[in-house]
């Protein structure tokens, strides 16, 4: 064992790289080690990122040429009562993130959902998905493997069973372009998130695919997974977790604590949401949802990049009659929301305690049952933020309609 | 001034609100008593959440409600030569994240990437967007707004420049849909990210729109800016950054280092990241770059909800024949990239270290210029992230091509 | 019955309404009617548009307020070979368009696929869609509504095939976004295009869905079908039909008779239907599919409007070595090709004659067989159209090349 | 010169091929002798198509290797009244298509929209578009030739105006994709649908750009324009025309012609042409706007394969309160519509003759002017469908909802 500086030092000399310091020192020495080569090649002064609160070594599955740590304010909203398959009562969600005014634009949010008598929610559809893509000599061998595929599912999910001892194959679809074959495997990956079950379970099956059909494995993802892109298979059939949160306020609420009306609600949501974002070619329906997607992936260990299809959500806004009053339905559903509680970043200390304030750290009971939970959690702060912004935009024009009046 | 558990006693008993508590205790006083009350409501045990380390109102533009910090491991890969429009010479990447074995793989990227000589890399576009969507009562109206702003692009000109030491607006496209009205304003930021900017900026033009025109404001944003949504409006046309970085990686370094060869890299390009993002519906024409623009956005204090489409990449790969050598270049072009020196997240502590290991901290000479160069470092990240991937992608379909011939 | 003259007089003097004409004369005078009227008040002269060749009562399905018909110029292409899952041996095509060279274009791809040993042809999916939209009060009734559905698929399926001899419920998936609820029903057609088989069918299973459940149907399509709109769940998950053709045209070919390589093509399909129609937000990979498949639906009777999803296709070329040579393979596939053999347009004479042409008119042997074979026609046609646009672009980038290499 | 049965045998002895019959008798005997060899070889019996009724000479530049004529019956629907940018005064709209039950749908909407005071439409914006793909070395070189195209633009406006009487270069924008830069070119075209026109200014201009800059063209089109595929770009920025028609609908026309309320219809609006197109992936906000698009279009001429991006429509429906009654306001807004009244299919003689009923034949007064109105009529016949279609939607769910409340 090495101290830091000799570490530097063998690097800048040539007879270490950067990669290798773990094999000659403890972790933390390796990262104070990085920090030292990298304050000299750069006038760079580490400190904040060496003042990390775990030991390097538990980060060793998250993490390679450690440093040090990125530290984010995390704050926190609500409480808010939820009334979802999963969750169920009372919530504070923590949010990790360097965007000002969004913790006060998502807690105004949760509070008025507070007093509406809380939220619905509910997971309508689940599934991780894989799909890898083969190659054939042409469409006659792709209509053949498709054949094969479909005819013998039950032992390709045997093969991708064996390697899981949670995952359950739920669906498998193909795809042919061309020479090319996708085939699209779903997973109920309980409360992991499940991209790595779901690769190593289809590995297996992909392998019984090419000793049983003329198809040559190219990739294990061919993109139709579709993972950390934003594509519309993902926005259609889903992937994660499928969830919508929900909530109608009464008329009066909304001009009590929104300062506006459940019409004016409506309309800036047609206007932006609807109409915008179809005239933009959007696959994203919504004023923000990803803010608080981002926001509780990052406190809760989830993956930051997924935020791309994570955060593909459509909110829909109408107004419903009540005797005299015009109450506001609000919705938020996310389709392609991939989250777990157990395994990744899960497991780091900030993170972990995060999970622990929803009351969703590791697994539930039963399994997938707290993955299910943080799904609603995440969709009721969406349809918060949803709602406090929407609610301003409309009550800005609703005063600046006055004001023109007054002219 | 109290102490954090009266103030923790307060919250419980009703008599003060979680987020005025920085009203009366300084902001690390408020933060423990927040964490004091989740603590007693939640039984979760908040120790490494306040283990942060800068001073809670150095944090407070960029969070409210604060509990403490997020604490993501931080690695470095590199170094690898950048011939920049802006980044030029030998650049060390920092990457945040969860998400193990990435640095690993933007490592070995790079490190071949550096043996071909290095990376180009060019910003092709500038332009932080807003745009408003504002209500006309038919076509008629919207026909007369659109005819108005474009021939008095000065006067908008002059009231959004009005509102900024250094935006410029470089852009304005109207959108008629119906009854409601577009303009799309674009920004030439300089070093910030500029949404602000552009928003202050956009918000004055549109009062002179509203002032002169029947058009009435519905929402500063109407969506085809668009932010935070995966939009293709953002793919074709751009937003903040759109940067492209480039190689040709000899073929003897393509087998010797990769294992494989530039043909069996192209074929797993077009049939994953061409043929299946297109059968997907994608934005995204590419395998992970969202994985390294989200690591490098949390380490350098961008904002992390803009993932969503600062992600947007087309990777290319093609052979090209030299002498008896058959070379590999790739390119990675981000659509979408909106990235910032100054201001937001960059100001914290860790974000402000990493932005110094990449030499990129503060305003840039001339303005503009460290953004740019954030930019093309990312670029070239992902391109190395790209790279590693498909190469062992490839040199996977390889090795097993010859185990099937062996059969 | 009345002459035209009178009918004409009684619309201008308001005691007969136009759409009433056939209420008083037979349908031919009825158009004559209509011709008269117009001639007098928009100074046509409507002489050729009354020169049609058929019974206009035979046309009384296809029209209302008939004046006559457009006669669009119908030229023949071929013939090819093609083996098919449904197609077998030599096929003419017959084109209908006003797009000059575009005959020629097709003929000359389709003379070279012809010298290449024929084309290879599979229909990889079969289902034509109905997606209606129900509203429920929230998610709470859409997850129960969408449990309903998912437990009671028999009783649905009996409900829609009930309304039909031939038509087969082959899929049904359920969507929910907020208080919307979507089900997505396919059916196998057999050889009818089968939008009215499938909207009645449909019809039926909703009035099930509507007793049983809280959901109420607010339209039978909800724009999931998707008919008649350019939509990724289109062409991700088919509609219709779904069918590849492909080829490999060895290189002395390529050479002989396209006058380039097979290199030179694969770089323009990558370049123009690959990466352009990426960075162009495009669910169209190809160079001009939709001329083909617009030109034979004319012909053969197909619903011009079905067009708009029918010419989602993805071209696909790839070089492929054999000994001393380079060979092209090359593919066109087609995700939702809407088309049928039996009732709509197909029954009327010059469109009838035309699927004589190809030998597909009527009903199939087995059922379905002909509305295959025409799919795999029709993808030739679009084979043959691609082959030979890239081959051109190729073959004049080539010869520009040389320019420059003389310069 | 031969009769038609010489030339059909000696195509069938190998001595004549079947494109070459012009060369050998007149172009009808040609088509004659087509017929009459496809007989033999198919069993067809071609009578009807060769009942065509114009000088098959005079289709020369439409079509080769012609057989005949597709006759498709043609309808017409109106009289509507139009306040248009171009259009003024009464309007018949000729249909042509084997859609039974499209014309009494239109013409119903048609009738209401007049009785409503009829309908306002504008041309909100031009521009035919050609978008060029040029090869590159790498970002450095695209990155210079953007430079030189912007800094050059008037040079590359003389050279492709130069091979125009009519054409204007209205607009030009780069797009770097890697080693692939992409030009889109804009032009005013006139009453030309211009994509000819387009394509020898944009080759012109392409010139120079080789001539000046280090870029070599790979295709005159590089699906950017983008022609005949349904990209986002074009339902963005446009092509051809971007042209809108809307109106407001009093509450009791509502209700007495269309037995529904506004509400109901802005209901089944929403829910099916918003959030269901949402979450289709679709870049078509309507429910059926293809119809009235691909009908006109083949009753006028246009390009039948344009229909594809031609009928990208967003749809939108609100209501507008008025003292005691809500209102319905109704618009269809055409983003690429592309259409002409000179040259192309506009001059074969059932084509002239609709075009004749619009009273758009020919070259307008301005120039661009008849072209211009034919849109807005088509956007007109679009908003009629979009209106009926919808209204009997709401109708059928409000019949349905009294019938649950009287269970």
């Amino acid at each position: 064992m090495t101290d830091a500086s000799s570490l530097a030092r063998g690097v800048r000399e040539g007879d270490l790289r950067l990669h290798e310091l773990e094999d000659h020192a403890d972790h933390d020495t390796a990262a104070a080690a990085r920090r030292l080569l990298l304050e000299t090649e750069t006038d760079a002064d580490l400190e904040a990122i060496g003042s990390y609160g775990f030991e390097a070594e538990a980060a060793e599955s998250a993490i390679e040429n450690m440093l040090g740590a990125a530290q984010i304010p995390m704050g926190i909203a609500g409480p808010v009562s939820i009334d979802g398959g999963a969750a169920s009562g009372e919530y504070y969600l923590p949010l990790a993130t360097t965007e000002g005014a969004l913790l006060a634009s998502v807690n105004r949010g949760l509070s008025v959902l507070e007093d509406a008598g809380g939220v619905d929610a509910r997971v309508t559809k689940h599934g991780m998905t894989r799909a890898p893509v083969f190659r054939v000599s042409g469409v006659v061998e792709a209509a053949e493997t498709v054949e094969w595929v479909e005819e013998n599912e039950p032992r390709l999910r045997e093969a991708a069973e064996g390697t899981t001892n949670h995952g359950e194959l739920i669906g498998l679809e193909p795809y042919v372009v061309g020479d090319s074959v996708f085939l699209r495997f779903a997973y109920d990956t309980k409360d992991a998130m499940g991209m790595n079950m779901a690769t190593i379970a289809t590995e297996a099956a992909c392998e019984v695919v090419e000793a049983e059909t003329p198809a040559s494995l190219v990739a294990l993802s061919g993109n139709l997974c579709s993972d950390k892109k934003p594509a519309a298979i993902n926005a259609i059939e889903g992937r994660g977790r499928s969830v919508t949160a929900d909530v109608v306020v009464p008329g009066e609420l909304v001009e009590d604590r929104l300062h506006t009306t459940a019409s004016a609600i409506v309309e800036a949501n047609t206007r932006k949401n609807l109409v915008g974002s179809a005239k933009a070619g959007s696959l994203g329906f919504n004023a923000h949802a990803a803010n608080v997607v981002a926001a509780v992936f990052l406190a809760t260990g989830q993956d930051e990049a997924q935020v791309v299809e994570a955060a593909n959500a459509i909110t829909t806004m109408e107004t419903r009659e009540r005797a005299d009053t015009t109450d506001l339905y609000a919705s938020v559903s996310l389709a392609s929301l991939e989250v777990g509680t157990v395994g990744g970043g899960t497991k780091l200390p900030t993170q972990a305690e995060a999970l622990d304030i929803v009351g969703v750290r590791g697994g539930g009971d039963p399994a997938g049952s707290n993955a299910d939970a943080l799904a609603e959690v995440i969709a009721t702060g969406a349809l918060a933020g949803e709602l406090s912004l929407l609610a301003a935009l409309a009550s800005n024009h609703l005063a600046s309609a006055h004001e023109d009046l007054g002219r």
